[in-house]
């Protein structure tokens, strides 16, 4: 006998971003919606139409005024019988992310907070958060991910220190750009951006190559004949 | 308005087998149940009070008898309005691995079925084992997820042969065994096969290192600061 259950969606969309207004420095950043006095990830009940992927960005744009995601895959599924109490309720986790130089949208209940200092956040959805912050992580790392995090140019400064806030801690500019490019992950756009702030050469730009995800580094003897 | 739902796990479960009873070769097998004249994945409607993972594993020893699972991840969420008649009914879908050398479970109204060619299935069922097919592939290109296929020690002849099924395609030993070793994969057991067929040298053995889920090459510049 099928029990009865009920399905949400709930996204943790991500990006990068200061940590506070006046900050020079960029921190990993979530989208919150406030609900009366809590705060949970965007989400809620499913569409008898839709696929859940698409049920996951209305609601995005119809709760947080969203609409600048350039990434979204699924998490995973939240299945605990007592995650929310009173009806089995199974939650469809997504990871979505937003470039650093998206647009701001101007939420009505939403803001983004630094995952390093959350506030208490409704039933399970710190855990949704801790797991997309350990697949990102974890994509960084064997994916070209970041292109979604990323704007469509940047000194590798700023890539680095994209990286840097996604992981918590710092990342080598130079190794950084060696292994991106070596991987053919990133590349040169050939020109340099104008307006540098003080003196100095003007930093050169990069961009990422592709703008889908890919696993950077299959095992080169593990690729398909031609 | 939350809709009523169905929600269903589903599981792909493959092993590297061979081709037939008779057959010298190696392919990639999934585990299918008859359900009077249709085959399909095994698995079906959830339990209230168990997380989906120990559903699918209970489904999974009540509808094929298959005990040997040696890793088990969640796949993807199939939400498709349409994928069932009758009812909104989601599946969570499952990826599950079972080492070749696995004591043969005795099935009553299931099978092992050769990836390459498959009886009709019901539903979506075909669209999901090529969803687990691509997820392993990519797998085995930056994880370890190849020791749930292996024995517990193998000549690397063997671990190419499954790494060949599993893709589709054939891979170079002489590669794989460089590659696996210099990122601290697999390891030599330091001894050698004792009962060769034929004549020639006793091949040497090899194990996995790690008996979970790794990425095995991660941008060393991306690691975490000890």
């Amino acid at each position: 006998m099928p029990v009865p259950t009920v399905v949400e969606v709930l996204s943790a969309v991500f990006q990068i971003g200061p940590t506070d207004e006046c900050a020079d420095t960029s921190t990993l950043r979530v989208l919150l919606r406030r609900i009366d006095d809590a705060w949970s990830l965007p989400g809620g009940g499913i569409d008898a139409d839709e696929k859940l992927s698409d049920t996951v960005r209305h609601l995005l744009i119809a709760q947080t005024d969203e609409r600048s995601v350039r990434h979204l895959e699924q998490l995973a599924v939240f299945s605990d019988p007592h995650r929310v109490a009173g009806s089995r309720t199974i939650a469809s986790t997504y990871l979505g992310l937003v470039p650093s130089d998206a647009p701001p949208a101007t939420p009505s209940a939403a803001a983004w907070h630094d995952v390093n200092s959350l506030p208490p956040l409704a039933f399970d959805h710190a855990k949704i958060v801790d797991a997309a912050r350990h697949r990102l992580a974890a994509k960084l790392s064997y994916t070209n991910i970041a292109f979604a995090l990323a704007p469509a140019e940047f000194p590798m400064s700023e890539l680095s220190e994209i990286y840097g806030a996604a992981l918590g801690y710092p990342v080598d500019t130079t190794n950084l750009l060696r292994i991106l490019s070596r991987r053919g992950v990133i590349a040169a756009t050939g020109t340099v951006r104008r307006n540098g702030r003080g003196g100095g050469r003007p930093p050169a730009l990069y961009r990422f190559v592709d703008a889908e995800l890919r696993v950077t580094d299959e095992f080169a003897t593990l690729r398909p004949p031609l």
